[in-house]
């Protein structure tokens, strides 16, 4: 299984950099391939300074080796040997009217003393964050999550929402990051699905990505922005710094695990504001984002 | 006591911000008075957008109440009722040869079930964060904190300056935040010193701040700058958010402890950048920020 989900994540993300390669028709991305210490490596993928994307990473890796002490408490075992892989990706648009875009799909396995792997699952999931509010984008990037989640059972779409805007919740701002979309995470055989029936479903959320963001970009990429639009822009992008750093489970264990910062940090954006105590004015489109922020909601 | 450094803390803001306006020239502090919902409130007193100062606050509080989860976790106690007071105070200057600055001196008590004091103790220090290396800037800040120290004891400086390049150490990119200066906390009574002792001790320190930063501005709010330098700034602004949102115990504990966002995140800087992997040109005078800031070193 470990090698068909990174061959299947290789391929993937040739696929994505390609696409937005050509959407963008400007930047290429830079490849930077590193190693860990401890075992493994990835394949760091960042455009910069596009024509329409001004910030992005999609980047793979695969590590192995012991399990890092923060795993060990969180799994409450004692010793062990671990695989983990993954795409993770963040795009962060030049435009205010075009969203950014989060995705990550992963696939982790741990071992006995002997090697036999002891527990293995899936997990990820993809979220769109606007700095102003399309009702028809969300609703867009919510119909194509359900009908990957469709293919594979009704219940996964309603409970992988309601998971991913319980997960990019800002708490301390009280808000949403963004509009949602999915999250799931220790996806494990069952008596009802297979590691080949949790593998069927990831790849077809990943097959979807690139549907599911570049027609919301295409729409939105050439409408008129002025100053005022890019403040606020930069201003929403410090909410998504915060949530990054301070509640993002991911960094954290990225951070604290001796990972590859540059890598990790790749999703923060390349240019945010904080201004003191900043509202939108009554009535504004940018305080129709915040509405919607406050509270999620259902779009398909 | 409570009385005595909640009333001294209270006219040192006065003294600060009255001052700061008058180096800035241009721009006044705006006051926004705060309760907390289970006791207590503050003062908060924001400058944005001035001739010298892009970003700043000089903020005081006193709460008090029932201790918070967190607290009791980390003092190992059941129960128990606290107060809480101090001034913290953050300074980002538009000009990039102008240092940030950061200071905070603050009093704890808690209370037994009789609301006897069971415990108190003086915490806080000050220091400075440059985007470019002034040699006389780091020697002037530390001597000023020394002479303030030496009064107190001869052993306070070396013990609080390792101390101050200890915690402000941003560990995941193994470099210092800024130069260091001082920083001390569990300052309680001991068979050396009394809690007058204390009290005299921090509050020599919190009237040294003035004269440990104001010299440094005028020398060096005129220099001529170029978009290069602001970049640098505001890519090194990026480092500053990284360590108050991922490794500042006092940000950490109130976000998570329902202070008031506003006036805990006006440390954040205005404007900030994150390039991709960025390194400064071999032999710059970017470069040599980075070489004092990989470990810190001895100024006085």
């Amino acid at each position: 299984m470990k090698e068909q989900f990174y061959s299947y994540i290789q391929n993937l993300q040739d696929t994505i950099t390609s696409k937005l390669e050509v959407v963008d028709g400007k930047a290429k991305f830079q490849e930077d391939l590193w190693e860990r210490a401890e075992g493994g490596g990835g394949r760091t993928r960042v455009i910069e300074n596009g024509n329409i994307f001004e910030k992005g990473g999609v980047n793979i890796s695969a590590v192995h080796g012991e399990l890092p002490e923060v795993l060990r408490k969180q799994f409450g075992v004692e010793s062990g040997d671990f695989f983990a892989c993954g795409l993770s990706l963040v795009i962060h648009p030049k435009n205010p009217f075009v969203p950014t875009v989060h995705a990550n799909w992963r696939y982790f396995e741990m071992y006995d003393q002997d090697g036999n792997i002891v527990t293995q699952w899936f997990g990820g999931g993809q979220d769109l964050t606007p700095y102003y509010l399309f009702e028809e984008d969300a609703v867009h990037f919510h119909t194509v999550c359900k009908e990957a989640c469709d293919k594979h059972h009704a219940d996964f779409y309603p409970k992988f929402k309601e998971t991913c805007d319980s997960y990019f919740w800002n708490a301390h701002r009280n808000e949403a990051r963004g509009l949602g979309g999915l999250f799931f995470d220790y996806l494990k055989e069952t008596e009802e699905f297979t590691m080949q029936n949790r593998y069927d479903f990831v790849t077809e959320v990943g097959n979807s990505f690139l549907n599911s963001y570049v027609p919301i970009v295409e729409r939105r990429k050439e409408i008129d922005y002025t100053q005022a639009h890019k403040d606020w822009q930069e201003v929403r992008r410090g909410r998504y710094v915060e949530f990054n750093l301070v509640h993002d489970r991911g960094t954290l264990f990225g951070l604290k695990t001796n990972g590859r910062i540059e890598s990790i940090l790749m999703s923060l954006p390349p240019t945010v504001q904080w201004k003191y105590n900043h509202h939108p004015a009554q009535g504004s489109e940018e305080e129709k984002l915040l509405e919607v922020l406050a509270k999620p909601k259902s779009w398909v």
